[in-house]
């Protein structure tokens, strides 16, 4: 594929925009030769006046074919090839088979929201015959704007989970494409530009917006034909989102997932049947990808004991051995020396090893592991802010009272983690915990999400902005869709979903009783 | 009942704040005997920490034990007897057919989410087996503050449907009381009080606060042991709070509904055809409650031509001779002559009847009809602005591409409504009103909201602040739950509803299948 170096709206390319960027590699900090154009504001207003004009020409599009649409990006970013992989890789260093199986997560996930539109139940009918009849529904909310994340540049990116939720919801989506990674980006706007031509869909559909700094996505979210939003990304930049929406004339809902620091408690019993097992996950879980996972376990909570020393020792061995990976970008580096300094500089914490970036051309971040008493962490909220990379904090606590009190002291994290023997009376800490999180773990690790209904990505604040909603698994849908009740509209007015023949054979809430039947 | 004019504070009743009002007869504008204090922020404070501490303490308290909640709330609520009746007739002057009706309405509420927890699919477990194995299902945000509305004392106040979603869903209350019925609002109070002592719940889990201003309504949406918010109320105070909640450390959810103005349009073919018994429901809808519904139909839009010219006349002779009911308070009748003159001012706007308070000694609006030209609302925002009473304004268009732009240039309302023959072709004008409202009415009036589970009682801002959920029928429950999902955790450790055996025998969905079986 041909790069371009410029955004993509409705189905054509344009460079209005003065400011230029580069794609860097992080292995090298050498910079890519393709300049990008950040959008002007001119045509952040196209992509969005066009998203709305699609919305428009949308409605009443059935589910089957929008499910035709999500199975052609799939295949459009399988035709893509290795070039996706090797470009991904010069802009990410994130390594050609932690991409190839992101790869295949990004088209699993349009497939599996294909599926969930075919089958159908998702719409949620509800009919209550009687006078009047009301029969309900899910609707598209109309144009979403979608900002992707640095840290999975396809599965969080331009036809990543978001995307993909968005456009099964029948939502038309305008792309602020991350920074970080343009060339890769603009691959997957071809392919995504290539599937809404080939499926017949309006070119408002899809638009990606290319912008190195804050003020395309300020723009975008602005813009009165927006409806809804999907971030991923850091605490600080999803909170500015979020209060942009909120300040609108008319406000629109932000679902901004902001990152974690997922603690992770373990017992001393735990400890004694399988510390180094525990030992070699845990150091597994916080180095892969380099530590640039929202799921990292950032904080691990283990009561004070000679084993809890020694297990701390063994983590910290093991990750001063463990290879420093390359970490995304400089701007990550940069955050990451940042907090990682921050942090280290109250007198409350120890440095066990790590703590600085290593050697070499690279962007790389030593894998570090800070210790504290969990008093500390009581009386410093700073001390729970997410470090981006290969960082762990070791909690010592002085008993099951300080480790409860300190957890109950913590804010909202995506996962929350419980190291424990099956015979343990844990049920009190797996309650403390559940109450921080939008997935508990029992002796696993949070890294790792699996693409499936019953998942949960998400959780109260700073987690996310929206804790009763996920943006990983088919749930993510309804983040985009909104309930519409018709009452005693004739059934040839209603759409198929509500019709008394039930004509797409779905699964629906008839008087009280779920049934695939006709109605009466 | 003996009335004390105290807030009560998780069990116990007082009265710390120097700031008094008191209820006034909106029939003879005479004031009552009690004074009522505003709450202080000290007590604000307590009753949110008392609810945290309810919180804590209600963790997994099961479906079946909340629901039994329910049923002693409407039972306690019966119990107040005629007295509730004649105390909210005294405080609103909505009357005692309609008190009754909304009381019946009230009960009926709680009783309906006592049996949404007794069947449990409310829950929406969900599990996927495999490895890991992820189980899902709802659990409650926490503590919930509510705003009462003035213009249903019962069914949207201390113990109405915002109260009754957010208890069912396992969450301790906050109601702010509204300053319009303050001995009403005691007396559900105590009704409440009682019920949560008798079922064995922590105190905390209601308080109630009085205020005549907007501050403890403010300090109450500050306070950090507060996890959602439900309001229904003006677009000016839901906005207010929202904001505040917006703008918070730690922001939060606002389910605020904000009233509407609710077009209605008539074609032609269903004026021909019974144009007569549309007026007569026109003006029952328009009076209905002195038009004090967030449903009221204050915006009527019609193609001009004589007959569309004749009906106007007869719509506004009748409401001419309907008689003028009270409004519910000073705030309203002001209110209302501020926005009723405002809009008259408007050059473009005739007035037709009406437009000004009656003689005597009530707070009394006389039934208003109003008149424009579509080009007009479409010109000037300010003429959708809600006129809460009496009140309705018709839209005249020259012909269906101006009744559609008008359409389109319409803000979010709760409902719609289409007035049509069966054989005509308004499938686009169906379209439009759709994405317009929550709920679309055909040859139907949108006052008059079913309580049922496929009822949509929402719509875009500025309907509301959060257009995805409603504020009646049993849907309303997920406002105050959030999903929680469990990786890998043994059985033992799980919540009932998720356990292998399914003890509860709830529908739950297992492997992409809806089942009530055991898994395995």
């Amino acid at each position: 594929m041909t790069l371009t170096g410029h955004n993509y709206i409705a189905g054509e390319t344009s460079a209005e925009g003065i400011e230029l960027f580069y794609s860097v590699d992080p292995r090298t900090k050498s910079r890519g030769e393709q300049a990008f154009h950040s959008a002007a504001k001119s045509e952040v207003a196209r992509a969005a006046e066009a998203a709305l004009v699609a919305h428009q020409q949308m409605r009443g599009t059935s589910s089957a074919r929008i499910a035709d649409l999500l199975d052609e990006i799939a295949a459009q970013i399988g035709a893509l090839g290795d070039e996706l992989l090797h470009t991904a890789d010069r802009e990410t260093g994130l390594g050609l088979p932690r991409l190839t199986g992101e790869r295949d997560r990004t088209t699993g996930q349009m497939r599996a929201f294909a599926e969930l539109l075919r089958e159908g139940s998702y719409l949620r009918a509800i009919i209550n015959s009687g006078q009047p009849t009301i029969r309900q529904m899910q609707f598209p909310v109309g144009p979403v704007a979608i900002f992707a994340a640095s840290n999975f540049p396809f599965a969080f990116a331009v036809a990543g989970g978001d995307s993909a939720s968005a456009l099964a919801a029948g939502c038309p989506i305008v792309v602020k494409a991350h920074p970080g990674h343009p060339a890769t980006s603009e691959l997957f706007a071809q392919a995504m530009t290539a599937a809404v031509a080939a499926q017949g869909f309006p070119a408002g559909t899809f638009s990606m917006l290319q912008g190195a700094g804050i003020d395309v996505g300020q723009w975008l979210v602005a813009h009165e034909a927006i409806e809804a939003v999907g971030f991923t990304g850091s605490l600080r930049g999803g909170r500015a989102i979020f209060d942009a929406a909120a300040a609108r004339p008319r406000p629109i809902p932000v679902y901004a997932e902001m990152g974690s620091i997922n603690p992770v408690v373990i017992t001393q019993a735990a400890l004694a049947a399988r510390g180094d097992a525990i030992a070699d996950g845990l150091v597994g879980s916080v180095t892969l990808g380099s530590g640039q996972f929202c799921t990292n376990p950032g904080l691990i909570l283990l009561e004070d004991s000679a084993a809890s020393q020694a297990f701390i020792r063994s983590v910290s061995a093991k990750m001063e051995a463990a290879p420093a990976g390359v970490l995304l970008n400089e701007a990550v580096a940069a955050g990451l020396e940042s907090t990682v300094s921050q942090t280290a500089s109250n007198p409350q914490i120890e440095l066990l090893t790590g703590g600085e970036p290593t050697a070499g051309e690279a962007f790389c971040y030593r894998n570090t592991v800070l210790q504290t008493r969990a008093a500390a962490i009581r009386a410093h909220s700073g001390l729970q802010t997410e470090h981006f990379g290969p960082v762990t904090l070791f909690v010592l606590c002085d008993d099951a009272q300080d480790l409860h009190a300190t957890i109950s002291a913590l804010e909202g994290n995506l996962t929350s983690t419980l190291h424990a023997e099956a015979d343990e009376a844990v049920g009190d800490t797996l309650s403390l915990l559940r109450e921080k999180a939008g997935r508990v773990i029992w002796n696993d690790f949070p890294t790792g999400v699996a693409v499936v209904p019953a998942m949960q990505h998400g959780g109260p604040y700073p987690a996310t902005t929206a804790p009763a909603t996920t943006s990983v698994g088919t749930n993510a849908i309804y983040r985009f869709m909104r309930p519409i009740a018709f009452q005693n509209v004739p059934d040839a007015l209603l759409p198929a979903p509500l019709q008394d023949a039930n004509p797409l054979g779905i699964l629906r809430l008839v008087d009280g009783e779920y049934s695939q039947a006709p109605l009466g």
